[in-house]
């Protein structure tokens, strides 16, 4: 791992001296909320709405960003020149617990922590795959529940998507789908899931992340005129779609072709899932949503 | 933080300098197990036992130990006396993922790293009210459910845990109680939990840690002949219960003498408690269940 650069403790380093201590609670209790945005042709994507975002999971994590909104703008813009990704960047920024001040186990106590990292843009499923489509593996390990640990608030516990994903390799499929402790579909290590039927787009309501690029396909219906729904989804729907997609920061809206083995319509990106492809990147290549790295670091 | 003594990436630092990358994905994904057991006039308890639920931990997130059972048990008891700790010692050790393979997110194909660390005995909530009793707190958030991340794998994923806890000093009581997703009681951040009602102990059977001092309260319930279940337990039994107490790696067996600030029998620390609590220190002292740790050295 090399390309790329790293704010950690008040400096910019090498992704190689990237390091923390091993007694941060963010690393012992999993205790850290994160956010990801993207750069592409000089502009990082719908900034501010991840920093709200952002904050909003820490604040539901009862975490601080010791950095102020305009100052982690300024950082994840510094970050991404220094990692010369300006044209094509995964930007990945954290607030992690901190120690536990000595003898006690008081989180209110501790002093959190911020760090970010650029490195060059992340395709999920590689680039091929993530324009191709996969196939997907119904995973029999649940997500956690919302109950226990609020999807909305970006986190790492991921455990469970860990699991399915070896799940799914040991089975020969590319990567999994989890459903919640009600039955329905939730989403998959690091992406939402979408189907299509009869021309109507459909992605789950609950106990998923509200991604940034799951609201973004909400508003290509929207200029497009597709019926979209934010609802349960059952996954007996999603294996019975026309067509399904993938939506993720890392690579946009990307096609799942099969099911457990199982092709989708006729095993290629569906047509809907297509023309959801072209106009995200269509119009990231204008800089849709986009905050020119340049006029932030000029701020 | 000075006191102790940490084995990380093949060498022995000091607190200070333990540092682990932030791309090892045991950070990144909480992709990590751990254990903890402890040292008590020069024996390490129960050694054995916890190296072997330390692998079961390891095969149940599909991670390995780079270190024979031999030789962890061997660094435990080096890093043991390199802490000063031999007579009262806290001591940990975790596997975690390691990092992605470059453009990969495969984790099979990570180099998973051990690491151990031994501090001063820990008291789960301090040496006094370890002792005198704690006034716990019924959270309304639930434990992560054993069907998404299992519980008698010893991991990281404490984000309902330390929200619990929050929930628990706000509302100025010590420590929080959470239940699973069935409604009964789960179990504490760090601890299992007791009741003690007519003379008879019981612990919940399932979603929570099979803690190895819950095991010792087991064994120490046949020695004495008192009644031990493990079963469901509702919270209402225990806001009902003549006693209660919790059992950790970090304190033994101890008090809980109130539940959402109502007293349990008379408020302090019940009758069934404080032998469990005297017999188990009494053996402890004698090296019950120890393994010398100058034995492990010189092997």
């Amino acid at each position: 791992m090399s390309a790329g650069c790293v704010h950690i403790n008040g400096e910019f380093v090498s992704l190689d001296d990237a390091k923390m201590s091993i007694f941060d609670t963010g690393f012992l209790h999993s205790d850290v909320v994160y956010d990801v945005t993207t750069s592409w042709q000089g502009y990082i994507f719908k900034l501010d709405e991840h920093l709200e975002r952002f904050a909003a999971s820490c604040a539901g994590f009862h975490l601080k960003n010791p950095y102020s909104k305009a100052e982690t703008a300024k950082l994840l813009a510094e970050c991404t020149r220094k990692a010369r990704c300006e044209d094509g960047g995964f930007i990945h920024m954290h607030v992690t617990r901190g120690k536990y001040a000595e003898g006690s186990r008081d989180p209110r106590l501790c002093e959190n922590q911020f760090a970010c990292y650029v490195v060059p843009y992340v395709w999920l499923w590689g680039p091929k795959k993530s324009k191709s489509g996969v196939n997907v593996h119904m995973a029999s390990v649940e997500r956690v529940s919302s109950k226990a640990v609020d999807a909305r608030f970006k986190n790492f516990h991921w455990g469970d998507l860990i699991q399915a994903q070896y799940q799914a390799y040991e089975a020969g499929r590319d990567d999994a789908v989890l459903c919640g402790p009600d039955g329905n579909v939730a989403e998959g290590p690091g992406f939402n899931v979408w189907i299509v039927k009869n021309g109507v787009c459909a992605t789950p309501d609950a106990n998923c992340l509200l991604g940034m690029s799951r609201k973004s396909v909400i508003e290509l219906c929207g200029m497009a005129g597709i019926r979209c729904e934010t609802r349960k989804v059952h996954p007996d729907e999603l294996r019975g779609a026309d067509e399904a997609f993938a939506t993720s920061s890392a690579g946009g809206v990307m096609p799942i072709t099969a099911v457990d083995d199982k092709p989708l319509g006729n095993g290629a990106p569906g047509m809907v899932t297509s023309q959801l492809m072209d106009s995200y990147w269509r119009l990231r290549e204008q800089g849709w949503c986009g905050t020119k790295i340049g006029d932030l670091l000029d701020a």
